[in-house]
């Protein structure tokens, strides 16, 4: 078996897909590519994934996909072995498989939207965009923090825990660096000690996005 | 067994799950809300539904589920038996869910931007954002043109016909109803050809949104 898996660094997809090939202990290659070198553009990145997006994975000698939630299906598929992205009750299954895609659907975008305002190189972005995605995130966050648990998010490690938590590492490394910008007060206390029970996974730290480090 | 299925006329994500009902050939009460009365708002339907939207099914007397990929996942595990929502070879069925997880996160935000503009009581909308929005719709028609095959979109009807279709149906339409704004020209004729075998299909009739009829 051989299975290539290709990132790019702070995605929040892709690090979702990295923290399952781990959970579920697999071999792969990582290939990281780089925004800014343009690597998702080149031709044979475009022939993996036509969208030039990351995550994408290749397996068994040519078959490749994209798009993280299919990813995350296909892999639990090919390799039921192990631990599993997904519980074994089919109703928690589905709560799973619904707050993963919860946070593709509302989080994502409203997190795209502040981000939006604030990578911009130049001025301080529309306050009335920002001030409209904050309202949408505080939304959601009040919402994870609700349907936290003292565990996992549905039984034990899923495809769940591993959806939420990049977007959500994602907004507090921005209040980080643009401090007029954190949310951490909307950070739930449940919300946060479920972060610290991501954080010490055996594997958590593996898939730290690398330009996060140092 | 009881399955109801809570749906509004005209959402696309209804559709998909509606298609998918009949797919299957289940029994199924069928409560359509209606936006405009508030029926979403009640606090009868936020106890099956917090986001107080549409789809959502409520099975074996009480388990609520919502968002539509994970609400087609569930009936195909729930209800194994007759037709199936998914290619039975794991990459097929892999490629199917990518072709439905790409209708959500890119053709319906896409189609969305421009329904905010053309759905505007007063005025023309921002043409800047009309513009935009069917430059990434025009792509994504181009995409599914490119996809297509002389029959369906993987191998037979699959989650992902029925996820791609009704919002190819929703852009169709807004065509009719404001000539100035249609992108039937954009639709390719394989798409079309595609379009006219998922009208053929026996159930198609029946899951016509009820209020673009007449």
């Amino acid at each position: 078996m051989t299975l290539t898996f290709y990132a790019a660094s702070g995605s929040p997809f892709a690090w979702k897909v990295w923290l399952a090939l781990e959970h579920k202990r697999l071999d792969y290659e990582l290939k990281l590519l780089s925004l800014s070198a343009g690597d998702l553009r080149k031709p044979e990145y475009a022939a993996i994934n036509p969208r030039m997006r990351v995550p994408a994975i290749v397996v068994d000698g040519g078959f490749s996909l994209y798009e993280s939630a299919p990813i995350l299906e296909y892999l639990q598929e090919r390799y039921p072995e192990g631990p599993s992205l997904l519980p074994s009750d089919i109703q928690r299954r589905a709560i799973a498989r619904r707050i993963a895609a919860e946070a593709d659907a509302y989080f994502h975008p409203a997190a795209s939207r502040l981000y939006r305002q604030t990578a911009r190189r130049e001025g301080e972005g529309d306050p009335k965009e920002i001030a409209a995605a904050k309202g949408e995130l505080g939304e959601e966050l009040e919402r994870v923090e609700r349907s936290m648990t003292e565990g996992w998010l549905v039984d034990a490690p899923s495809i769940a825990d591993f959806a939420v938590y990049p977007m959500l590492a994602g907004l507090m490394r921005l209040g980080e660096k643009q401090p007029h910008h954190a949310m951490s007060a909307q950070f739930g206390p449940m919300t946060r000690a479920w972060m610290r029970r991501v954080e010490g996974l055996a594997y958590f730290e593996k898939c730290w996005p690398p330009h996060w480090r140092g």
